[in-house]
């Protein structure tokens, strides 16, 4: 999508494949800055210190983590030991898991000479597939936005970044908002600040203004409260959309910590709430989400902040006492009760319709 | 209540009825500093910044203004201006305008060359009572702490800052909890930070550790998902206490932005919801929520923060791009279908009993 007037993705390989390029996603939204990534290493760091963050974008950055792990060694031993690595660098996200397997079981098959090459066109592919994906997620996001569209501004609530900056290109839950606001259709996003590392406040609100998408950012806190406001008043909310990093067979998402209560106050107030996901995404093997490992994080997240300074420098400011203790749960879940529909590359489906598809045996 | 080994109030007059004092509660948790309020005009502002915050608090604060231009002149023209500028300088506590009209009730019928002496004695006594009443809700939250007390470690969350911070002494809702801890109950809260002014974070964890009370402090997103893990766990919840700006007669609490949310997981997970109000926050006069005015703040509160800086200095930072705007409704209304009780210095009464209530009459 662009950034000015220059069209980016997250991700991009040189056209050599010896080395990877990404946009550091801790600086923004005050300094654009790429980054080469020269090694595995180097991927993982990336990967952990969220640079690259975002379900899908984890997945196509893991991929590339084999790709660039293969150019170093093509052995089996490191094969797999790349591929552990990777895989324990984030729990939460499916992703990262299916990309890793995905790439290993195809380079298990691919004799030793050939896997450099055989990587870093399978990390493409997984790349490519991302951005079709994500396009198809638009179009079936669009049809529903237009099902909701009254010729008046549409409110669309959103939670943390789920945007292109998660994925290779186009994103997941605004996705559907890029394709009505390049459609013609008048669209405006809430955007949740999401603490505690604020990928609403600096992400989303960042990416919707380089394309031009009206939007107020408002603190998680607030999201309630506009959903009680009456569709004649002008704060209301008319669907929330987000992104989700796995969704159960029954529709179960789990998605960045807050969602569960924007979801509660759509239900409380009969506003749709849908998740927008690529089918990788959903988790065949989970029948209850209480199976899924919630990602404690530094509570420093949540002690400290970054901004920008009037000097111009970003710099981390501590908001709690220094005595005090704080505690960082990174997702949590939204029963399927609570959600209206998901939004995927296939269609949209309900929950309950979720349950008798067979999206993972396409 | 304690700040180090001294006890302090939030508010207190010159023994000469000359200034008052006040703690500056912009600059929590990281310095403890005092004012000395010479004018109403000094208390406007200190009422207008949040140097003085909490519905109990500014009323007390209101009032000690009105005593202050007693002080400057004593005629009726400048008590009525000063009591609509104090009027008006919060819209949504109900306190502020309570205190104000019982001070200009008595300085009414009071002789121009007396109101001076009657205003400081009448503002000391508004005072007194919400030390006394707030001691009346400790006790009565105390009971109900007990009742569901099972001799292991007691989970509460609180929103917001109702502590004694927020009124002249003990608080509203933390006032049970520091009765709790008192009596040798094993207590912990769950301090939600409360954007956009992290009254929680900067406030509720700084008293509770100056009064050796456990505590987490988390973000606004995480209430819900500590909700949902069950008893067993230790990141649970066993029950939620918060204060409010205004109850209404049917039992609808406006609280800080966010309450709403935390009320809905509350219910969703059988959770006990209390809000602990004096009863002059209790506004006989509304029928219907949708009539209180939720005041709308700079949204700068939203797009800024303060911090501690690495070299000890406090610093504002900004987190938004540049180019997004941002909103900042800064109350909202929690419906009484969702509340399990009110506590006041009468008594703990569920909303279906608050109506059947005469407390304004006592």
């Amino acid at each position: 999508m662009k950034v000015g007037s220059q069209s980016f993705r997250t991700i991009w390989p040189d056209p050599r494949c010896k080395f990877v390029q990404i946009i550091d996603q801790t600086q923004l939204p005050f300094t654009f800055k790429t980054l080469h990534i020269h090694s595995t290493e180097q991927m993982l760091r990336a990967i952990k210190s969220m640079q690259v963050r975002g379900a899908p974008l984890i997945g196509a950055a893991a991929a590339y983590g084999l790709a660039l792990a293969m150019l170093e060694d093509e052995s089996d031993a490191h094969l797999l030991n790349a591929a552990e690595s990777l895989k324990n660098s984030r729990p939460t996200a499916v992703n990262l898991a299916w990309a890793v397997n995905r790439m290993v079981a195809i380079l298990n098959e691919t004799p030793l000479n050939r896997r450099n090459f055989t990587a870093w066109r399978e990390a493409a592919k997984i790349a490519e597939e991302d951005v079709a994906q994500n396009q198809r997620i638009g179009q079936h996001g669009l049809d529903l936005i237009k099902s909701h569209y009254q010729d008046k501004t549409l409110n669309i609530l959103t939670h943390c970044n789920a945007g292109w900056l998660a994925t290779v290109d186009y994103g997941t839950a605004l996705s559907p908002i890029y394709a009505a606001h390049d459609a013609g259709l008048k669209v405006h996003v809430w955007v949740d600040e999401t603490r505690p590392r604020n990928q609403g406040a600096a992400l989303t609100a960042w990416e919707l203004g380089q394309h031009g998408v009206p939007h107020t950012v408002i603190t998680d806190n607030a999201g309630g409260h506009l959903m009680q406001q009456g569709h004649l008043n002008k704060n209301h909310v008319d669907m929330v959309i987000v992104g989700a990093d796995r969704v159960t067979a029954k529709g179960d998402v789990c998605n960045k910590i807050g969602t569960y209560l924007k979801a509660l106050a759509a239900h409380d107030n009969q506003i749709p709430f849908y998740a927008a996901v690529p089918s990788p995404s959903i988790d065949w093997t989970i029948a209850d989400y209480k199976q899924i490992e919630i990602e404690e994080r530094d509570s420093d997240e949540v002690s400290y902040i970054q901004g920008l300074c009037a000097d111009g420098n970003v710099q981390t400011v501590r908001l709690t006492p220094i005595e005090s203790k704080a505690a960082n749960p990174a997702f949590d879940v939204t029963p399927a009760r609570l959600v209206t529909g998901i939004i995927t590359e296939k269609g949209v489906f309900s929950p309950a319709e979720l349950v008798n598809l067979t999206l993972k045996n396409d």
